[in-house]
């Protein structure tokens, strides 16, 4: 395990699956036994301030928030009209307003018939898809999936909790990858794809992975797409929820799944999902969904039983909001401006204060919502409680596994979006304390 | 069957299943038969006027919209902050907005924490909470209803086509009962639940019921939730859509099924249902749902796997639109004023043109947004095939009845919400012709 901070997503070098932490760390990790008194006193003293920080999910602070305060009033009265004439205030239009439709088609490479805007949440669009997979199959299903002995996801850790939530209430079976600084391991993956009929699903977030930020290259998408999969109807669910949520002046494009698939002779086989929830409001922007037009048609077909319609109004409101694609890059820039300075104060804290200690690496990334740290094996639940106790809550140790269960207990996602910078900084040199803390009571002998 | 039109909602006499019509009436149809030239003239000249006229679906008029135009600049800049501090733009807040919700929950008659406040359809309330029962049962199931052999609804008919295509999508067999002026024939139900475990579910519209106008009375509602049942997960499905959705002055209180379900011990029998979507904005309204705490905490669990909250804005903006119950009240109101001389118009010309020819009987509702009419049996699919070919766009015949199959061919469902007056009182005059023409060639010998 490398002392100094990694840089996945930026990395050069070829995928790298994740690997336990080597021998030296733990060296590294004994030499903080020594400290244990210090980092007890230093502890105490961080919990003497009564701290009330929150670090847990990926949630936009209101300094963001505020971007989009000009929503509240629109449209604005009198403005209903949708360009094609019809009144948005009226049942109506299952596929979701064209205006909007086509700013998202041109910002994640999809044709705008191949795009439909639905309601607030792409993670409820993704439920739906997966039920509605269960209870009639896809196209090209044998039968409806819950008709099969078992369904299993492949699940590349560390992953995305609602993913796997999802799964889990659906009693679907999560085997799980490692994740690489190009996205998931395709070879691991291809492997269990091509010989698991029962595999029918893969989730992957690729621009600016939850938690680990890494970004889907084009060679490992080619293979995604490409690969043979045991089961005719193998699916990858696509989550770009961070499509365009840049901390950097490199904008990074993401290999365009959808089009490779179609290039590959597998057109169905990938389900593209975004939502506003984090350029707008959170909880009131618009979902996407994209795919084949044959995936399109079965959802459509499915969806026109439970909706007579999306919330048109919310499509308008967005439209004429942002009025074009640019003005949506515009306004992610404006979201970089608050981000990246908090994301560059985790990483630089974590540098500062264990930089040269061996007991942590973490990722150094380039758009998205979080930063992953890996710290010494078996402490990641004993790092979150004594968090807590210090008035620092954090995702709790194990979120990014299925079921809760990190084999090796050591990985915890930091969400440093929401809180003022200030805090971030306070809670963050907390963390390092905590992380230090738990480290050197793991060395030392009992 | 009467010669006039039938007041079913308003009718003092006791609950009377729709009877096929009587002898009379043939003998009533008989006599068209000679005017069967005058009508063909009739309708020609109908078909010449070149009408494009749309009584379809129960949609509200722009002038309708027009009232809640406010709502398109609400809830205006710097007003995000929902009464309890909570900041409406982020994420969170499963259960919708107090404020709202305790607005709804006073209109309802249902404690406030026992009330939903969600998305923009009901609809999707409705399927959601089916595909949760067939996905994991119900509280008091024995198992998912789809492990079940067979699953059955019973459907009141006239009914909502949109209950009886999720039942169809499902793969949930449906019976049938009449409608009476009370309600659904609750001896006919009693009966079929009593005795057929298969019976997981009843559809009610209780107030102003799509199409017939008819509300549930306080007896027919106690024996719905008192009544045995061979499943202990059976649940009737309140689809309170029309509950204050008043055409005259006299403001029907419907049957408190929620409570009414405690008072009978079967506290967890009512899964209740309403939303805006006719009060404000159709597709952009807010949808509510209610029931038992121990519905509501089954409903919450599975809900919170597929979102992270519903859209809070959107509850903000109708909060402060209406202000409090009594702002509903008013609201609909102004409603009723733009309605009703519609739903006259529709019912003068059929008492004007086929009032004392004994070919049609008709609803004249106290709410809602339809008009039920019984044409002469097996002429129902002719008077909608002429209707549209004259340019009068009329809900396909059948769409009352589970399939699309009324036995009879004989109900019509007419929505006069939409169209402006004028193009209502022209549409009528029109339908009128045609169910004289279908009811003259009928009667005439071939």
């Amino acid at each position: 395990m490398s002392t100094e901070p990694s840089s996945a997503p930026s990395s050069t070098t070829p995928p790298v699956p994740r690997e336990p932490v080597d021998g030296s760390a733990s060296t590294a990790t004994s030499g903080l036994a020594a400290r244990l008194d210090d980092l007890r006193r230093e502890y105490a003293a961080l919990q003497a301030r009564g701290l009330r920080l929150d670090l847990t999910r990926g949630k936009p602070s209101a300094e963001q928030l505020d971007l989009s305060e000009p929503l509240l009033a629109l449209p604005g009265e009198g403005a209903h009209t949708a360009e094609d004439g019809t009144d948005t205030r009226n049942y109506g239009g299952l596929a979701g307003l064209p205006e909007l439709r086509r700013i998202f088609a041109e910002l994640l490479g999809v044709p705008t018939e191949q795009l439909l805007a639905q309601g607030t949440a792409s993670l409820t669009l993704m439920y739906d898809t997966v039920v509605q997979a269960l209870l009639f199959g896809v196209p090209g299903s044998e039968r409806p999936w819950s008709r099969e002995e078992q369904v299993t996801f492949v699940c590349p850790v560390p992953g995305y909790d609602r993913h796997f939530a999802i799964c889990e209430e659906l009693g679907i079976r999560m085997v799980t990858v490692p994740m690489t600084s190009d996205g998931p391991d395709a070879e691991a993956v291809a492997e269990l794809v091509a010989s698991d009929p029962s595999i029918k699903g893969l989730w992957v977030v690729p621009t600016y992975a939850n938690p680990d930020g890494s970004v889907v290259s084009e060679a490992v998408a080619r293979r995604l797409v490409s690969m043979p999969a045991a089961a005719p109807d193998f699916r990858i669910f696509w989550d770009n929820a961070y499509a365009v949520h840049h901390l950097t002046e490199h904008e990074t494009k993401t290999a365009n799944a959808l089009q490779l698939a179609e290039e590959a002779g597998n057109p169905d086989r990938v389900l593209m999902y975004a939502s506003t929830s984090k350029i707008t409001f959170a909880g009131s922007g618009v979902a996407f969904f994209a795919a084949s037009p044959t995936n399109v048609a079965w959802f459509t077909k499915h969806l026109g039983i439970r909706s007579i319609g999306p919330d048109k109004v919310n499509h308008l409101r967005h439209a004429s909001f942002f009025g074009d694609a640019e003005g949506v890059r515009a306004h992610m820039r404006r979201h970089r401006e608050i981000l990246a300075p908090k994301f560059s104060a985790v990483t630089s804290i974590l540098a500062e204060r264990l930089g040269d200690l061996g007991v942590a690496s973490w990722t150094n990334p380039d758009g998205g919502y979080f930063v992953s740290v890996d710290v010494a094996p078996g402490t990641a639940s004993r790092v979150v409680q004594l968090a807590k106790e210090a008035g620092i809550a954090l995702t709790p140790a194990g979120a990014t596994f299925p079921y809760g269960r990190d084999p090796q207990d050591r990985n915890i996602r930091l969400a440093p979006t929401m809180p003022p910078l200030e805090e971030v900084q306070v809670a963050m040199d907390g963390v390092a304390t905590c992380i230090l803390l738990a480290a050197a009571e793991a060395a030392t002998p009992v």
